[in-house]
């Protein structure tokens, strides 16, 4: 009889990413920064902007000095010169003065707002008729509204996107000190698993696992590193798994379909130096008999063989602990996650969290999730998946029509 | 008096995608393969599984022998032998016979389906009972039951997610025919802009254009190339624009913020050798000001100097153009939008569409989008800003409480 699986609640498992150090810092430069995750505030040293600037085109006026224009009674204003554009202008306004002024451009001392070309007539080299009246502060951006010096701008553990990139580069900040991308080394097992330029012989398929964790974790932000096949031999696992622990900052083991090979895996994970087992079964499915050991305080994990199943539970289990340990403050999506509506009943047993494949459409302003049909074990039920759904434990399923939140794929 | 623009709807703009040729293609290999589109038709050559597998641990069995089997009522089967993981095994299983057989292990003739080793007890070295009848294919995947030879799995045009490299690497397919990810060049314009490592004068303003345009590229699978900064002057832009021109498939110049650069990136577009401007002015906010011309074959885009502006431009209007050279078949997301209710009303000026910033929220199992508040040339907006809303130019504006679709920024 088989070992029976104390499988732990998928909550508790979730709570051990915090047994788990963060990766060490680097400093990345500006044009690659995306996607980086920050290792430390970023407090601005300068007001942004470092002074007013114009956002139209136009002249830069006293606003008192356009109250009441209108098309048919406009303002007339002696135009004082031009402000060139990068250029602090030599000369200041008074009422009844304007400066031809483009958008970025610095308002000259004495001007507080900006009227907008289309509402102006040039009626000579120096005066202009005004249409329309602007308020102080109109078509202006003043100093500092845009960020305050000193102020916290971007906090520890924020993922920069382009638009957080851009903030740094307003800032003068050339380099940024960010998490490292963590290494996670990847290991096939199974005496049926042969390398994908090998043709199969009988009872053989080719190993599919390295390339679709691969792939999850580089879309994780991680580095993933391959170790290749392991057969069904104790020695060589143990051997194979000291290697991609002294490389990695996470190791993941898929396969080891045979109990055979289930049984090394808890044998060499048990027996490795600094090495416990934290969960062995998780109240999953699929996913069932995922492995989790802390090892030199590195997260050990044994996946499943199926592809479908280690691609279910790298990413509703592994991917927040990449996520903590890539110092993410959040270990949930950057992207939101989607709200649908479940267009068929599924059915789920009592006891367990499932992961249901979903095809997504929309649909009169909603979008609804399709259960895809096909045993667990087939990859394509994954390439027609947009997202996974979940069905918590406490329930035996969901109707027609339930409103469900969809993991994107 | 300024040049009208001649402003495009942007629908219009849109249509103007399949003006322009698809990148050229490469091959790239497994690890890789992730993240790329497609550029040819994948057709499997194999069936997947090439044999019938066991799903779970147990015992290859013909149904029949089972049926009726009860925990009360028990059948009796021989056992034959185990099935090795990775082999052919070399016995055939008949009636009342049953074989050891590990999940992925290949069905001995004869045998239809796998009970599982929960329903069975061991009696003696040959014998086993079953306490539960299995249907013939049950707890068995069967041959070309996931992926059938000379079935079209995967379609030109298609973006590669993990599922779809694993699928190639369970077919044996150590590359693919991708298209090559789209250069796109980068220029920033403006007497008024400084590089990010030098301190700015009064009036003068760091490059942010060059580096949020990076990252949006790199997002969209594109590659960034930056040609720096350009002064107001004809000639150097002139010689830039060639410059970059000869190293992308596309190129954007952002700012120009004078009233003289403006006039001048207009005059650079028209008069490059095999250009003509198909855009100046799109009937959107912010980003009215942008030009679109076709040059050499290639999309040269003028985009507004603006931070906020230019991001928005490149999200709603640039990036279906990237999408369409990259050959995605999709000019949208693969992430779908999001659905969302708005916080609350916003007003909109009829006759051009406009893109809010929103802030995402969930409550009650629905998304909220939150308008937010701040001009337009802020680059804080955007850093608070989870996403765009688009109102269409039909509309004054949208009540709360409207639906909307959120586009992820």
């Amino acid at each position: 009889m088989k070992e029976f699986f104390k499988v732990t609640h998928l909550d508790k498992v979730l709570q051990y990413t915090s047994d788990f150090p963060v990766t060490g810092t680097e400093e990345v430069f500006l044009p690659d920064m995306t996607g980086r995750i920050l290792a430390g505030n970023i407090v601005s040293d300068v007001d942004l902007p470092a002074f007013s600037r114009s956002t139209m085109d136009g002249y830069a006026v006293k606003g008192s000095s356009t109250f009441g224009a209108t098309e048919g009674n406009p303002a007339y204003l002696t135009v004082k010169g031009s402000v060139a554009m990068g250029e602090s202008p030599d000369f200041s306004i008074s009422t009844g003065e304007a400066a031809r002024i483009s958008t970025g451009g610095m308002l000259p001392d004495g001007s507080d707002s900006v009227v907008m070309i289309e509402h102006t007539e040039t009626l000579d080299d120096t005066t202009i008729e005004i249409y329309k009246s602007v308020a102080p502060g109109q078509h202006v951006v003043e100093a500092g509204e845009d960020i305050k010096s000193q102020q916290v701008v971007l906090a520890r553990g924020r993922k920069l996107r382009p638009q957080e990139t851009g903030l740094l580069a307003a800032l003068g900040k050339k380099s940024a000190l960010v998490f490292k991308k963590p290494v996670i080394g990847i290991i096939s097992t199974g005496d049926e698993i042969v390398p994908v330029d090998h043709v199969p012989g009988p009872g053989q398929i080719r190993d599919i696992n390295t390339y679709t964790l691969s792939g999850q974790v580089r879309e994780a932000g991680g580095i993933p590193v391959t170790f290749g096949i392991v057969r069904d031999d104790y020695d060589a696992l143990y051997h194979k798994c000291t290697e991609a622990l002294s490389q990695s900052d996470m190791v993941l083991i898929s396969g080891g379909s045979s109990v055979g090979m289930r049984d090394y895996t808890i044998e060499v994970l048990s027996n490795l130096p600094d090495s416990s087992i934290l969960v062995h079964g998780i109240s999953i499915s699929p996913g069932k008999p995922t492995i989790l050991a802390k090892t030199q305080n590195k997260a050990f994990w044994g996946l499943p063989g199926h592809v479908t199943s280690a691609m279910v539970v790298f990413r509703t289990v592994v991917l927040p602990f990449i996520r903590h340990i890539a110092g993410s403050i959040s270990l949930n999506d950057r992207k939101p996650y989607i709200f649908a509506s479940l267009s068929r009943n599924v059915s789920s047993a009592q006891g367990r969290v499932d992961y249901i494949r979903v095809r997504l459409f929309d649909k009169d302003g909603v979008w609804w999730a399709e259960p895809i049909l096909g045993k667990s074990g087939l990859i394509h039920t994954m390439v027609k998946a947009g997202g996974l759904i979940k069905v918590e434990r406490d329930t035996e399923g969901l109707d027609k029509g339930s409103k469900v939140e969809v993991i994107p794929l």
